[in-house]
């Protein structure tokens, strides 16, 4: 009888069935079905097997769902028949690896799947050190969303007390915590968000000074007048598009636009609109910059340090948005480009 | 009789005829008329009057001929009957002021007229060390215009030893100093202009290692890909709109734009395109800049250090294409938007 690293067991997936070249995901454009994973690590390697727990349910992953692409895009398209990789949170079944052993819980790049064998791991998992949260947090705040958050703002926003800010998608995975971020820098918060509900939880709940519902303004420009009369010093943007452009005509001299996410990019084979109003980087000092976060996990460590204490002591609200099992995942992927989710939508694979 | 701080003499001056508010500005929107000026600065004050020896021919004049303008504008357009205003050199024939005497040479702001009385020259004057190099450099290469430059390349663009690097209106007064900037930094220097003769010039006469015309490249994305295989470091951007997008595409992870003009909206009220590949600042974690080069004044000596020897020694080479008179200025002014010039456009008011 061999030991449970040599079982074979079935693992369900979701896999690439169709391309979504032209609008919003659709959720048959995924497949889930099941196939067999031997339970046991390649030997001589130093390759890890994961049980996945949670998966993190990015925007990011529509542009992999595109075959079609401008010339010149770093990152290549999921192949078709492929398991969508993703974000997650899983435990270690299976180790050849020095760092980690069998029992270890991770988060890292693994797949929407019940089981991941990942050939190398200090290149993609980052070990849990326990801290009395969720283990869920690690597929949202205290992992790549929170980090996402935290960098743009801190990093590339270089937010200063006083300073007027503006966070586009506000009530998304990381919209919600860059507003609190910002509160806890002393800043004045204003979000947008595609509801009447969700301009309420931002003021209710997430502690935004402002917010309001982007359906509702017709002439966005007289939007950022009314709520920003001195202007906006930094703008988190994750939609880019016409709220870009905007919001470009309403900066203040100096200001910073951390460019984040394009989700006017996402639904559309097409962006929304053009920026039109370029000129005003010029006559205005401004900055605009985009990041990809990876590049900055060497600040992990600092970032945990200052948000656990304050998710802790209530100074952080975070919002997870969970579906439940991996039949959900593809309603909960095209949720996200519906405006579905309220904070970080999390699928659930499995018990800890 | 009085001495001459007290004389009363006539004043050649172009004034604002007509606000320039679609397309192109013509010849028409300036009038050039005399007017009487006394040769006294009025007592008690700190004034200084500037006999104005040559003025600066400058692309953002455009913007001040506007009337109309978007909300948020920091600069307001000139008043219908006043003297335009831009950088020049001149020399000091009447002084209030401790730290400004008569006979002092200065560059700054000062009026498109034979005589300007400066109320407050603390604000926009710089007195000139002498340089063995002609007077007239303080009105380009010296003052503003090489600043621009040097700021946007070094402080912005912060070029590394070959790293490749890409500058339109690449003839102009600024581009064709870029270019040059750039080789001393040991970069890969390419540069776009509008005609077959600034195309030679730009690799015959200032070292670019390649350069084309983009009126004759009908895909601007595929030029990219053609001279820079290996993408674009850092972009120095004088013109924006389609140019921009296109470039867009062909920067390198963490690339550097540096938004220094807009001259596609110089020509027109509106401008030539928008931008629809702000998706790839994310992508790719690319810096688009804008700058205000008065805020870098402080590095004019650091600057001035540098480039007198090089040009000294011949290894920058400064075009200037100066015009004679001030009857002379309106056509100067209408063939920068007409493209013109070759390098910096002067207009040379009197002898020194």
């Amino acid at each position: 009888m061999g030991s449970i690293s040599e079982q074979t067991v079935s693992n369900k997936q979701v896999t690439l069935k169709e391309y979504a070249n032209e609008g919003c995901p659709k959720e048959s454009n995924l497949l889930v079905s099941t196939s067999l994973i031997k339970l046991k690590v390649p030997e001589g390697t130093d390759g890890v097997l994961i049980k996945n727990l949670y998966l993190s349910c990015d925007p990011y992953i529509r542009v992999l769902l595109q075959e079609e692409r401008e010339p010149g895009h770093p990152f290549a398209p999921f192949e078709l028949g492929s398991v969508i990789n993703g974000l997650g949170v899983g435990k270690v079944v299976g180790s050849g690896h020095p760092q980690l052993k069998i029992g270890d819980f991770v988060w890292g790049m693994n797949g929407w799947e019940e089981y991941t064998l990942i050939p190398t791991p200090t290149q993609s998992l980052v070990k849990i050190h326990h801290s009395d949260l969720p283990l869920s947090y690690h597929a949202g705040i205290l992992g790549m969303t929170g980090m996402t958050a935290y960098v743009g703002l801190y990093e590339i926003g270089a937010p200063k007390k006083g300073d007027y800010v503006f966070v586009s998608a506000a009530s998304g995975a990381t919209g919600h915590l860059v507003g609190q971020l910002s509160k806890l820098a002393g800043c004045y918060m204003v979000g947008s968000a595609g509801s009447k509900e969700k301009v309420d939880l931002l003021k209710s709940k997430f502690g935004f000074d402002e917010a309001f519902n982007y359906n509702e303004e017709k002439d966005l420009d007289a939007a950022f007048k009314r709520y920003f009369p001195e202007g906006i010093d930094i703008y988190f943007d994750n939609v880019a598009g016409k709220m870009l452009d905007a919001v470009l005509l309403n900066m203040k001299y100096q200001g910073r636009v951390v460019m984040c996410g394009v989700t006017s990019h996402y639904t559309s084979s097409k962006i929304d609109c053009g920026i039109f109003n370029s000129n005003q980087v010029i006559l205005k000092s401004i900055r605009m910059q985009g990041y990809v976060v990876s590049d900055y996990y060497h600040l992990l460590p600092k970032y945990l340090e200052m948000v656990i204490p304050n998710i802790k002591q209530g100074k952080i609200v975070y919002a997870e948005d969970i579906a439940d099992g991996l039949e959900s995942a593809p309603a909960a992927l095209v949720g996200l480009y519906k405006g579905r989710n309220v904070g970080k939508q999390v699928i659930k694979i499995a018990n800890e």
